[in-house]
């Protein structure tokens, strides 16, 4: 059973808190309460997976106050609940799924989308509501999900970096510059960089506790640090993947080209790397790594590490709430022997 | 008269010379030479604005040695010449462009391509023919043509910037997040990278130098410096455009959904930004931002700022040959007080 | 005729105004004015080379309004007019001057110093009087001095950054490791950085302008520029200079020890790096980047790099005042197809 | 018991092995073996805390051949045995804890030195020996003590780093500048990126495993990658120190003068921060940054976090080797649809 997450409002005029929008609804709010349950409206953005999940599970968004009550609202439902509707996002090079072929998607057998949720006085039974109105606990449930999601950054994205490491090797050897001291280098700082990115992710995990409830807790402060090396590094490496792997990448031509009977034979010759490898597998590898840095896959590696499980300025709140700024000031004052 | 630079060759096995090549033809070359003129086989790959142009120039993609004086070839042809043909490339999201509707295309009115230029017994009659075995000049001509155009990106790329530092703006004022000291910090780095790009043009211009022709060289050490800075900060601006625009920036619906009469409702309600602005226009913007960071304009953006003009190895190695490491070393042992 | 421009005041509370200050001689001001003259009180911090100097060229440290228009002073005086006194800044490892010997030193032949310039009751007669309440100039005033000291950390710092080139690739040689590819790569990325900051300080004054005094005034946006990357790349070139030195730079004996009987013996073995370059000028080379990098001169190569002529702050705030933000959002509009 | 591993050879010319060196006692060796024990000649560079260590012991410094067999030494012997010297390193601003007074010296409670350690003919019984000869197990010894080493300091320089965080974040509220966002943010990036190099240890010692032995191992890959943070987020934590402690930091009068009756009053008036701070305490703060940033502890933070464990260069080649790059590729080709 796959459950969605689904936690961001599209939050209308960033300016001004849940009541005060213009439009009520652009965070999701129950609109009645009923014996046998509640009805709600509103909708929740960048929804990834949403249309192939079983169940979703919605989320407050932010902190809220208790004018904002109505808003301080989570329920489960099933993903085709009456009530509930979907409006698929599209995604840089998305139609490429439509040509046919599997060269020019990059990534012929995976992929994801996002989607807006839209409740149109959506029906929730009691029994599937978990929160209304308990705005005083809605800011830890934020912090806690996202806390979770940003450590998950830590193992997601540093999986994705393995892949364009590897492709950016790849197109080194077909292009025989893999010997080259600078290609070695920055296939050397990739994985630097993805390390990094596996080591926030493992020191959250491990560093974490054992809540009351019995489940545990991630460290807070490290899934934030984690998150926030996710918003830099992986656009490091997409650089340096780009530096390696050329030009060619951009300029490629389509497909349906290079299975033209006439005009195949010349991009065979022409865009024909070292002797050993098939012009096709060249190209295979180079739309690989234009998928992950430009295409439908860098919504995720880029895009989604940016803005995925909050955005960075999100992190460094979280950061200078936990940094316990004061114990560091008192460190600072005994050892410079200052005396208050 | 648009004439188009042509100086890239497909180059096969970069670690092996013209002559090595598993074929000859993945370096251009002189085929024959007869009375009237030369044949001339071979490929020019990634050519910007070739098939847009009247004539082409043709010249070498390195320095050459004597067994390679068959690459040193330089001349001019018509770009409609019989024996030239031209393979377009594909950019990210190009096909947006044949859906019709000018929102999802981020910039409807200007756009570009790329092309494979290919030479299949070109006969070029010898008034055309600028250079045809003289390889002593090859390098030389590279390295100028290069400086002139690394130098040229302190000036195009810029102007791109400054687009996506406007767009970026024009994102946060309709997200109302124009206020926040992170978002105005962001667009502050922007500009002072982008104007660093700008400076580093300006300097190798008003360094150039009058040669023994009459004509104006740039400062060749500073057209390095600055097309390596610009293979850094286009990457790192359009990294701070993604981080103000959001997330809806990849996961937006279509056009064709904006305009529906039904879903273009829910689409209106809930991607509206501040109340004063119509959904519409931050679409627009979204999706002009869109197309710099991994759209069609992408390839301008980023992977010409890498490869356009020479890959940043490139750069390195003229750095490292101008940078008088031996008079830095004599202004040290001077100061320390060596001597020798 | 060496003459200081002292500008910096020592403004004690930051969040306070001149005239709100516990000790209002915080920010220098006039304190009596006379048919002969002025009064001046109060005193300029950090004045590099005010000691050597024959005349103190006196300026306002901020803009003013009309409660502060008793800051609003200017004036000349000589250095040691009656009524100035100077309180000497110690720098990290001063007090190797006065060692003797001239290896520890890092270098011996050139140096600098800082000083609290204080005015107790100084007295100016009228003729050298420059401003003396006109507070509505004193913004721009602050802006263009500031404005050209910015300008001037583009040739001033290079040329430091030249020397410590210079200093690291000796390292390297007397090391026998300037053949590492590592190493080469750490000197051209000095070099590049340093250049970058040489063409921010020629683009600045290439592109100034002719003023309606006659005088010209550089790119004041460009010289902000110029000087927010001195802020930062003095301090990478430092970074790279340290590594490719080796730790031997910190744990080196000292002169005397070199200069004993025995130990010097003992130094001379183990210390050698290539035979045919003596340990001596090994260690000069090292004294020099330690110099420069932890030293007497670092004074001047990285903390003068960050605060000197302003701090990063301070340019950031002139580079979002200058960079027509409204100017590029016109273009994104025209771009994107919004129309209002 | 403190003991002192020493691991570190002099090196002499880098480009040449032990044997090949115009000294042979450039690198610790044996010079005879007797039936009661070794000879051994040489010295080991950079000893951190060798003087205030019991016992020491001796590991060589890479891998070896059959060739350098005699150089595959490995012994313990007390840290004050006859044949055993140390000749002292000095660090910048040493003599300010000789000057009397507890100001200048930034850190008056805590401290550290280097020194070389040299072999004279030491005599080494038998017992004491734990390598001599065995060359093919070098290697391993060396990649393992730096590995530990390595994960080591991704907790040693994180505390050193808390102590600059704190620091800078007093001498922001002794200007009166901690409000300001800019310097805010400064201090959460500071605390971003120690916690990144936190991380990066908890991580190696969290992915460490059991050996044969019994002993646990830590992830040599992660301990690599820790390292190499290390000898980069420091300098970038000490810049920001140094941008939010502010010029005073260098141009500060010495403790002698703040002592002195007259001169001190001026100080006292003029160096004066918000009112309710004693500018003595101003100035402690910033001699300790100082001290972190320029003085005696950035041997240890700065230095020592670039070459202490190994230097930057050396922990790229082990991450190269342990990145498992062709697996990378495995998946690569498997995602792009590579068949061979």
């Amino acid at each position: 059973m796959t459950v969605d997450g689904a936690m961001t409002d599209p939050k209308g005029d960033r300016g001004l808190p849940p009541g005060k929008q213009a439009d009520p609804d652009l965070y999701t709010h129950v609109v009645e309460k009923r014996k046998d349950g509640i009805i709600v409206r509103g909708a929740k953005a960048h929804q990834t997976g949403a249309i192939n999940s079983h169940w979703i599970l919605v989320m407050p968004t932010i902190a809220m106050t208790k004018e904002d009550a109505d808003y301080a609202l989570s329920f489960v439902a099933p993903a085709d609940a009456e009530g509930i509707s979907y409006i698929y996002g599209r995604q840089s090079c998305d139609t490429r799924k439509l040509e046919g072929g599997n060269i020019d998607v990059g990534n012929s057998q995976f992929g994801g989308h996002e989607a807006l949720m839209v409740f149109d006085d959506l029906f929730v039974p009691w029994e599937n509501v978990l929160m209304c109105g308990e705005y005083e606990f809605s800011g830890a449930l934020v912090e806690r999900f996202a806390g979770y999601h940003r450590q998950s950054y830590g193992g997601c994205k540093v999986g994705v970096g393995d892949v364009l490491i590897g492709a950016a090797a790849l197109a080194a050897d077909y292009n025989g510059a893999s010997k080259a001291s600078h290609v070695k280098d920055k296939l050397i700082e990739m994985t630097h960089l993805n390390e990094t990115l596996y080591s926030c992710g493992i020191a959250c995990s491990s560093q974490g506790h054992k809540t009351a409830s019995g489940t545990y807790l991630i460290d807070l402060l490290l899934a934030n640090v984690c998150k926030q090396n996710v918003t830099r590094f992986p656009y490091e490496i997409a650089r340096l993947a780009e530096d390696i792997a050329g030009g060619l990448m951009v300029t490629m031509a389509s497909e349906k080209d290079l299975r033209h009977p006439e005009i195949g034979k010349i991009i065979e010759k022409y865009f024909k790397g070292i002797a050993s490898v098939p012009t096709e597998n060249r190209c295979r590898i180079l739309r690989l790594v234009e998928n992950i840095t430009l295409g439908t896959a860098a919504v995720g590696y880029r895009t989604e590490s940016m803005h995925g499980a909050g955005s960075p300025q999100a992190q460094r709140i979280m950061i200078s709430r936990q940094s316990n700024l004061e114990q560091k000031k008192k460190l600072a004052k005994a050892i410079a022997g200052i005396k208050e």
